[in-house]
């Protein structure tokens, strides 16, 4: 019983999001912008109401003796909800990505043919319990003229929900139609399962969350998903390396912020570099407190090493972690990025300029770098503004995805009666 | 221990056409049309060894006792090869859609930011028995850099294969290797099973066909999907419709090629102008030989027509047949569009420019056309070149798919030793 009146449920709240969607299509950008301000100062009117609803998915995680770091992102507070409401303000000023004209002509008939941007229609999001997914995400549809469906993960439902309330009380001020935001207020998997394959009222499910999540959608969705996030970033050490460059850069990639998609995972160095600057390299990872996984090579060199297991080399170990390979040319290095890589971040330090092309050529990722961190593959420091999630795939977008990626074309046509 | 060997067969050719797909990223447009080029002139001297082989699926096609539509799609001529050939050679002259610089900015920390056009790696194509695929699909893959993996219907893969064996055979004149054209040599259904699920070594599936093998891959695939071609088109004749335009673009829609995906299927009339023109429009349908299916306000006027039922709304006729709805308003016209179209190309005949564009906002469509036939939708059509299917879903690509829809971006990041 339970399950028939979810599924009911969600298929209700997906309908009645595409409907608002159509709403949205015909609405100007102020009109778009100004929503996002009322939703912005309501979130922060409303501050109280939010936290307090947020105690109980504390309350509920700490009983649960859920780790430091996860009660930190599930942690909310004045200050963050501050930072949520900016958050808004600063997406209301991007660029509308829609209504641009990609291309016009005409054809020799006479017909005129227009590439014209628009919404995708509903956004299909599954995240886990960060409360600020639920704004940010929120922003970004409607900005773009979506509609959206959130799924966020169930330790974060009571605070999640409160956000929605306050952004449906909002809705309501202004002209988007408060079924443009629809959340899935229920912890049952038939939920999730149900909005992987709602195609008929779904244009796209954007997985936020660790690679469990990602591939959960992956493998069970027919609408189709952009997936997002994980990253097993590699930096390649040349022969040709600077060693300055070189190590600053691994640190800063490595240490920066472990716990982001953009960190390095796997340090691969070549042979002869690695002979020549093995102690100065072996002392700036003590320095750093960086715990080796390395291969053969680097255990000989350093017994007090741990080896490497296979699982290390595919790993993103989010930590101090780092995994050492020692290669004997650029093809084995990008051999083994092809084999453990996720096709996220990838960078060499060579001063070898060619060396740096071919490298650029032959590794398969959204972003390549040549003497620089990875740390900069992120929507904000690329100068995108806002982003919905860094996608390690191929199809639509790739890398940190911004506004126009909630976009499709539609190719308008004005003629005169022109037939085949 | 059939399954286990073929099984194992796939994912090795997947493996060498993802080898060979590096290969292909090294080499310059020349290489590539040259390739192409010779190609096309191997197939011509090749003619007999093809047909021979086409003989013998239309031997087994006769047996089965095919109809004369799938026969003739099926059978090859000398003819039939050289428009194969000079196919190739127009992909030839098209522009190289890879080494694109879409955009390009330097940071404030003088981190210099490309975003390049790639290939997009390795393609499954995934089709029935129309050996033409076999080698359009091929050329345009080859021009985009990518490496190609073919899976035709079982009822063309003595011809198939054939085909395929000139091609590797001229391949071994060119720069590009053997293995970026894999030919599925097998009708196990487990082999296709094997495609739809090889993520790591199949960076997109296209299929190319009816319905139920769109539905199929879509289905099952775990690797990303380009949905192609079901086309369920309406004409939609608004009550300020000229009845010269609207009687010439609903034949030419529904006449001109009735077995194509951008003939129209359904046609919806505002109320007062079918009052006004129902005995010229009936005329007009009877002089071409179109059989209606009418709703009950049609039935009414016209006691002999077909009473549509609710699966005719839904269908792709692709034959004379024709599916009549009498309405009150451009919004149910639009309500009924989003209930049984397909979302490839829509039509309304009207002298309202500004009911013409709310058609065009409110309803969801790769191409929507203003007074004109729905039969633009391809590319040759449009201008784009060879196209390798057309679009009905929103992600990546809509509508026809030239060569740009077969690749993805790379972002190449030059740095001078940048951290964050």
């Amino acid at each position: 019983m339970t399950i028939i009146t979810e599924t009911t449920n969600v298929k209700k709240q997906a309908m009645a999001a595409q409907k608002a969607a159509k709403t949205l299509t015909l609405l100007s950008t102020e009109q778009k912008n100004e929503a996002l301000h009322i939703i912005a100062d309501t979130l922060i009117e409303n501050s109280q109401y939010i936290l307090d609803a947020n105690a109980k998915d504390l309350e509920r995680g700490k009983e649960k003796g859920f780790d430091a770091a996860f009660m930190d992102r599930l942690a909310l507070t004045e200050d963050r909800i501050k930072d949520f409401a900016n958050g808004l303000r600063d997406v209301s000023d991007l660029e509308d990505p829609t209504k641009n004209i990609v291309s016009d002509w005409t054809l020799e008939n006479g017909l005129q043919v227009q590439k014209v941007t628009v919404p995708l229609g509903v956004i299909g999001m599954i995240y886990e319990a960060r409360p600020n997914v639920t704004v940010d995400a929120t922003g970004l549809a409607l900005k773009s003229g979506n509609a959206i469906v959130l799924k966020g993960g169930s330790n974060a439902i009571t605070s999640n929900k409160a956000i929605v309330d306050v952004m449906h009380s909002a809705l309501e001020k202004t002209d988007i139609p408060k079924d443009a935001v629809q959340f899935i207020n229920t912890t049952a998997r038939e939920a999730t399962q149900e909005l992987f394959t709602m195609k008929e009222h779904i244009d796209v499910l954007i997985p936020r969350g660790g690679g469990a999540l990602i591939n959960a959608v992956v493998n069970n969705a027919t609408v189709p998903v952009l997936e997002t996030g994980v990253g097993n970033c590699h930096i390649y050490i040349d022969k040709e390396a600077d060693i300055e460059k070189a190590l600053n850069i691994l640190i800063n990639a490595k240490t920066d912020r472990p716990a982001v998609c953009n960190a390095a995972e796997t340090v691969i160095i070549h042979e002869d570099w690695f002979n020549k600057h093995k102690d100065t390299f072996l002392t700036k990872m003590e320095e750093f407190n960086i715990t080796l996984h390395g291969d053969d090579t680097l255990v000989k060199a350093v017994p007090s090493a741990k080896k490497a297991e296979e699982e290390d080399w595919a790993n993103e170990y989010l930590s101090l972690d780092l995994a050492v390979r020692v290669v004997g040319s650029l093809e084995e290095a990008a051999d083994h990025i092809d084999q453990y890589g996720t096709k996220h971040s990838e960078a060499i330090i060579t001063e070898n300029a060619e060396t740096a092309r071919m490298f650029m050529l032959l590794v398969d990722a959204a972003a390549l770098y040549h003497n620089a961190s990875t740390r900069f593959t992120d929507g904000g420091a690329l100068g995108f503004g806002a982003e919905i999630g860094i996608s390690t795939q191929k199809l639509h977008a790739r890398g940190p995805m911004g506004l126009p990626a909630l976009t499709t074309v539609k190719y308008l046509m004005h003629g005169t009666g022109q037939v085949r």
